[in-house]
């Protein structure tokens, strides 16, 4: 369990360096490790969010789709190959893949070294203002 | 621009290596450098993403809250202070938080490395599955 500080507007975790998240498993419904989920872990409303770490010369090893949730992959570290319904393209640290529900998605690591990534899924069409119109000033002196 | 790739259900693009990430600036509303948005670049519709690096010894110069969205922060990388209504703690690598949209926020980095990191927001309480719940396997023989 990371280390976890919580108030009354945020909770934020300690899930530690990208090399450690290994020791994080899933249990359910396939047992997978080096998967991180924030979702209950952070107690968020809007997004499911993992953070993974994926062993060399892997491959997810079915392809998926989602029922009402777009998905958007960050590769943060390392290299592998995405495909999307026909389509296969080589990703690597600082490739970003947004796949709407119905895209038939599957990815592999296909390299000597780990592969990170950040996945996060949300609602299609449930964001009504973007980060500039829904952001608000707040007039509080800035004391650091 | 950085490099794109388009399908009927995806938008792929690669920004490059996180230490190029200094080369994207946003202009309105307000001058900032190495933030790269995603919505508008990916077609993303459920979230807004910005990806980031963040130099040392800087504070954010404001501190704000948001109208209707949930925010989450990913660390990728580096070292730095985080502030949620009165409370202030530390960041680094590993570190994630959830904010409410009431919660008043700022960060710094005050450090002597890039503070690199994710910030993810969608609708407050519009998650309905996650990600369990949501994906569907497809039966389609995995071929490489």
């Amino acid at each position: 369990m990371p280390e976890m500080k919580k108030g009354t507007n945020y909770t934020a975790a300690h899930l530690g360096k990208w090399e450690d998240l290994k020791d994080y498993k899933m249990e359910e419904p396939v047992k997978a490790r080096g998967k991180a989920f924030l979702n209950d872990l952070l107690d968020l409303n809007s997004m499911e969010v993992s953070i993974n770490s994926f062993p060399p010369h892997t491959s997810v090893p079915f392809h998926h789709k989602h029922g009402e949730n777009e998905e958007l992959y960050i590769f943060v570290k390392g290299k592998g190959q995405f495909q999307v319904d026909e389509d296969v393209f080589d990703i690597e640290e600082g490739s970003v893949v947004r796949v709407a529900p119905t895209g038939v998605r599957i990815f592999r690591n296909n390299s000597d070294e780990n592969l990170y990534f950040i996945c996060v899924q949300a609602k299609e069409n449930s964001l009504q203002h973007n980060n500039i119109s829904d952001g608000i000033v707040v007039e509080k002196p800035v004391e650091w």
